[in-house]
């Protein structure tokens, strides 16, 4: 496939075996948590992106922030490239090793270190999962609503500033991180933000970290924002005519300020996937998954004026979730989406990609990228997190067919484009890792991203950080 | 009084006259609109903080981001320091002219560029007040919530991170900022951020110049959220026996998840002053004052729950006020509650001061906090946005009185202190400023600190940016 080689030369680095020094002094600090074995370094080399993988040159599994500081330390002093690596399930190539090096494996940082329910914030190491964590948070009737489909580490969702379907109504990890220990690139161990709910204390390094995907710092501890859970929880799914349809219903909704807890778009092409992939027999048509949370009667009253409003675009259909298992098996359906198009061609990979636009243009974006998948030929669905303007397209393709792959990156070319002429953003959730670094500055423009190159230079002056990633070290000319 | 000399000796420049050079193109290119009269710099030189006036040599008022981009032109090219102005509420210091040199007026840059109704996104120059931008939209059906008692501008009120009473439930400018056009030190213009509701794309410079209080750039254009009015807007005031009652029930109610859109409290001294500011005969007892936003039935829910939540903790005299022009009287009377105040001792001055904590630490340490006025026998109010663990101290101090003025600082420093022991925050939302700078560094830690100074030097290298706010240009031995 035409991804190997994602970076120009002049970004390259030889990718040179480890200094011995560096490798003598890891592997007395962490003994048999450090490793060069292959088949560690190729499990961590890949993610769930369509890129081949690209390995480190070594793996150490931490278990401290001072163990990523030691280790950071040393890739500083012999400036080897260095990647945090959580779970493994971001989509934009953020974990490969493009310029070989250190990669931090964090899954062993998985305690949840403090559950202050009183104040509805949770303190973890960087490794623990969103699952693990609401497991946690059962007995406490809180929740995490952050949730990317994967069960991802909190540490990752953080860097990589996810979000997810519940985003519409309770935000992004940047809403709700209140709080981070960060190692920085020169091995130093620093607290951002406190466990109160807002402040007005000096430069926002919380915010600047999530969402810096490992190129400013590693983050190895979060303190994050719960939620009580619901009184009351409803979902429910209909049909629509058409894209157009389901969408402005979205719209609609949003507009009025109904305070719908998740609101999916599935195309028919989703629909048909799953319904193969976990036996359902939803009509083949563009389909909504509302869920709702409130009091009782506050739910009631939701879903009756997303009823009203749907019913107005031609809804049909309507069936009611209200027990937890039916909630689960439609939900499970749709965060199963990506592997049930996948089943139905055996051996092809996805690009996944997505984007985000202000919800006034988002049926028209909707509409122009299905088109364009349409006359690429190339199998397609359609799926989106829609009451936020975000939507994923996933682009299936036989990894041996050159030409398609690039039929595959132009329509993602188009679409991302398109959304930044809507005053869009060229990623949602995803994040920019390798895929989308190109993107950037077509989004921002170049004062915007030397802006953030300025910083990036200042805070990792040898380039360190999982180098190559989100923006080049030296402007594009 | 004591606060004349706030920065240490090696912080302060020689407060020189202006090059020639550097007045005359600024004369020739703003015409009337650059003065150096001392009663346009006297305006400038002065906040609403206890602060002496700090006067800049000279004042343009801009008219676009141009404009904007060609003072700080000319500013970086003869290094002199820059200071942005909007409506001059701020309260710790922000804008007064601790280097001299060039203060630009934002406050003919007021036009509400756009209106995305649809989107519920609006776009505003940065000298637009939030009332008239409420104005705007008041033929829209939406709102702007964001309400820090001062008519202040969309410019300041981004760059200070505020928030105010509604933040509770909407947020503060943290959360409500999609999108910034800046003008940098090297007087580039960049623009940060899209008008899409969520971003995964690259570093979040929205959120590292919201806050930044003009260190590393002049904000002059910002694209904020709004909200439909609410369909139904009740409020209510009841009074506690006691401090700890009031609340305990604050912290109930957030605990349960009610979604209370304000929730004010206000101590006996308090009342008292506005009891005789605003000619009201609320009981002079702890208070607490509510208001509910929703449909009919669920603001009715709402008001139900935390009327019960108050009731167990002894609440009295509960009063509703639905009627808009009975609700405008109560919180009227809450803004004027810092004037309020201050009438009762004409003359003196008010050192206005506040701290966030963990909501659970809230009721001990506003008591604390109180005890130590008491003890201070300083006259002084306590007033706070308790649903986010934010409150205000305001201590009358005569100025001549220069004991009284350390003894009221020293009640401040232990408040702060307090708070971040609980893990809270030296400031919830006044900002940093020049009064708050020793606290940052107890808040963030040295290392901490030194990120955001890095980050400064190097987006501002010859530290013309609002110099000797929020953090020193070298670090504290």
């Amino acid at each position: 496939m035409n991804h190997r080689d994602p970076l120009p030369a002049t970004e390259k680095a030889l990718q040179a075996a480890l200094p011995l020094a560096f490798s003598s002094a890891l592997a007395e600090r962490f003994g048999a948590r450090f490793s060069v074995a292959q088949a560690v370094r190729a499990h961590h080399g890949r993610d769930e992106s369509s890129y081949d993988p690209m390995l480190p040159d070594a793996v150490v599994f931490a278990r401290s922030t001072e163990e990523v500081a030691a280790a950071v330390h040393l890739c500083g002093q012999h400036q080897v490239p260095v990647i945090a690596y959580g779970t493994g399930t971001s989509l934009e190539g953020h974990i490969l090793a493009v310029q070989g090096g250190l990669t931090i494996d964090l899954s062993q940082m998985d305690a949840v270190i403090a559950v202050h329910s009183e104040d509805l914030t949770a303190t973890v190491q960087a490794g623990v999962t969103r699952k693990q964590l609401n497991l946690a948070l059962k007995d406490f009737g809180l929740f995490f609503p952050i949730d990317p489909g994967a069960d991802a580490s909190l540490g990752g969702m953080a860097a990589t500033r996810a979000s997810g379907t519940n985003a519409v109504r309770y935000g992004t990890m940047r809403e709700n991180t209140l709080k981070l220990t960060v190692v920085t690139a020169d091995a130093r161990i620093i607290k951002t933000g406190t466990r109160a709910k807002k402040s007005a204390a000096g430069y926002d390094l919380t915010r600047l970290f999530v969402g810096s995907e490992g190129t400013l710092g590693i983050i190895t501890e979060v303190t994050v924002r719960l939620y009580p859970l619901p009184e009351s929880i409803s979902a429910a799914v209909c049909s629509f005519p058409s894209v157009a349809d389901a969408v402005n219903t979205v719209i609609e909704t949003i507009q009025m300020g109904v305070p719908v807890a998740r609101v999916e778009f599935l195309d028919e092409n989703s629909v048909k996937a799953i319904n193969a992939h976990d036996k359902l027999e939803l009509p083949v048509k563009p389909l909504l998954l509302f869920e709702f949370h409130g009091s009782e009667h506050g739910v009631q009253e939701q879903a009756q004026r997303v009823q009203d409003i749907a019913a107005e675009h031609g809804a049909s259909g309507f069936e009611w979730a209200t027990r937890p298992e039916d909630r689960t098996r439609l939900w499970t359906a749709r965060h199963n989406a990506y592997f049930a198009l996948l089943q139905m061609r055996p051996g092809w990979r996805a690009i996944t990609t997505d984007c985000c636009v202000p919800i006034s243009r988002l049926a028209e974006c909707i509409l122009a990228t299905q088109d364009d998948c349409e006359t690429s030929g190339i199998p397609y669905s359609i799926i989106g997190h829609v009451g936020d303007g975000n939507f994923h397209v996933l682009l299936l393709v036989d990894p041996a067919d050159a030409a398609a792959m690039t039929r595959a990156e132009s329509v993602n070319g188009r679409m991302v484009t398109r959304a930044i002429e809507m005053d869009g953003t060229c990623t949602g959730e995803h994040g920019v890792g390798l895929h989308k670094m190109n993107f950037l500055l077509q989004e921002h423009g170049a004062a915007a991203v030397d802006t953030m190159r300025i910083i990036k230079h200042a805070l990792d002056p040898h380039n360190i950080m999982n180098p190559g990633k989100i923006i080049t070290w030296q402007p594009a000319h």
